[in-house]
């Protein structure tokens, strides 16, 4: 089997079912803010994993609040930075390509809250352009509530240029929300010198349980909690911590820095998959900075799930755009605000390889996508 | 070992160890919300684990909202019925045992929105007296956004009215938020006989996974999400779904109606437990209807931790009150409110056997209490 859905979520590391195979067994189980000893265990290991994902992220361990995945750390700042509402800043600066984590939380501040949306260009290949909202933010800044990009899109892994926006961010002193989560264990990235004032990732893109996650806070004493409780994670976060989801995170975290240093060797697998496929075929994003192992593919006239449903037949996982459904292609959002039309919209497929992968995987997949192509570009069926 | 915390938390059941042993080592593993194979199996198995879960509690498949937990589902509840402040409906009545993951969440609302708390009587050994509440209401319904009252208290027990109460709710047309952390999995329970808008529990207080539980809604379509996605669960909940724990809540969960039906017997063992507790010992709503495992049980004079350590000492693992810190001893907030005094309230352990405990359980926890006390009784420390 070859899983290049990674960025949809990656399946448990080796290392990481290697340590539930002793965990799950053990006695070590309990309410970790409990005052007996099986509790106070469990809670120490949370704290030393909190040292390891801090060590591996450049962050300090007090940065470092456990919670239940990206699109939660999406939710609770978001609320953080606009409930309430302030008076006169209702305008958000947004891009059309965000993970819906933070897209459908907007739609619900401007229909509940009234805040006014107001999104960032972006270019045909998924590249937000900044230098708009550098001339936007000229006459608005004093109305700006917030301005909001991704670090890396999760369909066409188009790396963003979410340091240019930071900088915009504070130099007019408005708080900036980057999404990190397709950059968290994907890309290098040491939080403190980040510049950012919030990260999120998520367990199950990291290899670890599903069900796990943090949020990075640069100044965690500020942030207003989204789950209320009994004073866990320093009041920030209520509720009993995942604590088994907690050491897996670590587990993933630590393979982390290893993998890291494949990313040259990646890119270069990727360049020559790219440089082999059928004429006819279209890279989205190919001259941009991209995450090594994210291929969006498309073949204009090809049924995108043909080309997914030919691939799983060959024991390969990828997947089709965020909005297809069985009967239902249709141009995911992310490619409608690159106005990337139909034709190529509904040909596409995503491959996304993780960091472990090897180049026979890259091999083997461009060689699956041939025989795909071949084989569907004979039937042009809509 | 004797596990006396199973309010705290439950270690992992046995019938979830195994089914886990397969489970981790299997190659199901992906983002259940793809449109690949791997995608579609994995939430199928949520789905039957949501008919599952629904066939044993009482609700439908399509009123069940998988989520992080009880905390969570509280938080999601109360923003959805206080945000925004309705004109003029500023007060919620409480009760002043409530779990933190309510009383924090309303500590917020009264900071930041500015509503008025009233909290109902309680009665020293643990009651709620919601005749008061019946009164207030003649006065004030009109100005009322919500009522909110637990099922069953998780330090001493006992179980509340919260039937009157939801009555008397209906009656005046406000919103009811009942906590049922402690009633689900623990007494029996029919969601759509209860008259409940909402249900909330936990997993890791039902013996699944930590980080796993679900919401259940009467009018699901009807809820404010408090965490925004990518249109999981029906666009109620975002993010993707901690699937592993859904199937171990599904497994959890299939082995309750034969542990209920062991309540009588658990209550006539807990009664012989209570009965043979050495002079001076005090239980705490001893004489109200209460979880057949949980014993909240003081000896004025003695410290409550160092009891926790005699039992500890020998196996058995209770709580103290949850105020209490290592060189802190304090009364905790539940019991401050029952008007319980320091002397007593320093000095309470909790016992909270789980359904599935045995008689020799309660025969060795009983022991073990006469040891210690009897050691204890000769150091008045404090």
């Amino acid at each position: 089997m070859i899983y290049a859905d990674a960025n949809g979520s990656l399946p448990l590391l080796p290392e990481v079912r290697d340590y539930l195979a002793t965990r799950i067994p053990s006695q070590l189980w309990g309410n970790p803010n409990a005052i007996h000893t099986l509790g106070s265990q469990i809670k120490g290991g949370m704290d030393k994993c909190r040292e390891i994902v801090g060590d591996v992220l450049g962050a300090n361990p007090t940065q470092v609040i456990w919670n239940s995945g990206s699109s939660e750390s999406c939710s609770t700042v978001l609320q953080h930075v606009l409930l309430p509402m302030k008076t006169g800043k209702t305008i958000i600066y947004s891009s059309p390509i965000e993970h819906a984590a933070i897209g459908a939380a907007l739609e619900h501040y401007k229909n509940v809250w009234d805040y006014e949306l107001r999104y960032m260009p972006v270019s045909v290949d998924g590249l937000v352009d900044e230098s708009w909202l550098a001339s936007e933010l000229d006459g608005n800044h004093h109305r700006c509530a917030m301005i909001t990009c991704m670090a890396v899109n999760n369909e066409t892994g188009v790396i963003q240029p979410w340091e240019k926006i930071r900088d915009l961010s504070k130099n007019h002193q408005i708080p900036f929300v980057c999404d990190t989560t397709q950059l968290i264990g994907r890309l290098p990235f040491h939080f403190n010198d980040s510049g950012l004032e919030w990260a999120m990732a998520s367990g199950h893109k990291l290899g670890a349980l599903p069900g796990s996650g943090f949020l990075l806070a640069r100044d965690p004493g500020a942030l207003k909690p989204l789950v209320w409780g009994g004073g866990q994670e320093s009041g920030l976060r209520g509720g009993t911590q995942n604590y088994l989801g907690v050491e897996t995170l670590a587990v993933a975290l630590q393979t982390l820095p290893t993998k890291l240093a494949r990313i040259p060797q990646l890119n270069a697998w990727r360049k020559n998959l790219e440089a082999g496929l059928p004429s006819g075929t279209v890279v989205i994003g190919a001259q941009l900075e991209r995450l090594p192992g994210t291929m969006l593919i498309g073949c204009p006239g090809v049924h995108g799930q043909g080309v997914q449903i030919e691939l799983e037949g060959q024991d390969i996982f990828v997947t089709t755009s965020a909005a297809c459904s069985d009967n239902e292609p249709a141009t995911s959002k992310v490619l409608r605000a690159m106005k990337i039309d139909d034709i190529l919209g509904r040909s596409v497929i995503r491959a996304s390889l993780p960091l472990s992968a090897s180049e026979s995987d890259y091999q083997a997949l461009l060689g699956s996508l041939k025989t795909a192509y071949a084989k569907l570009n004979r039937i042009k069926a809509y």
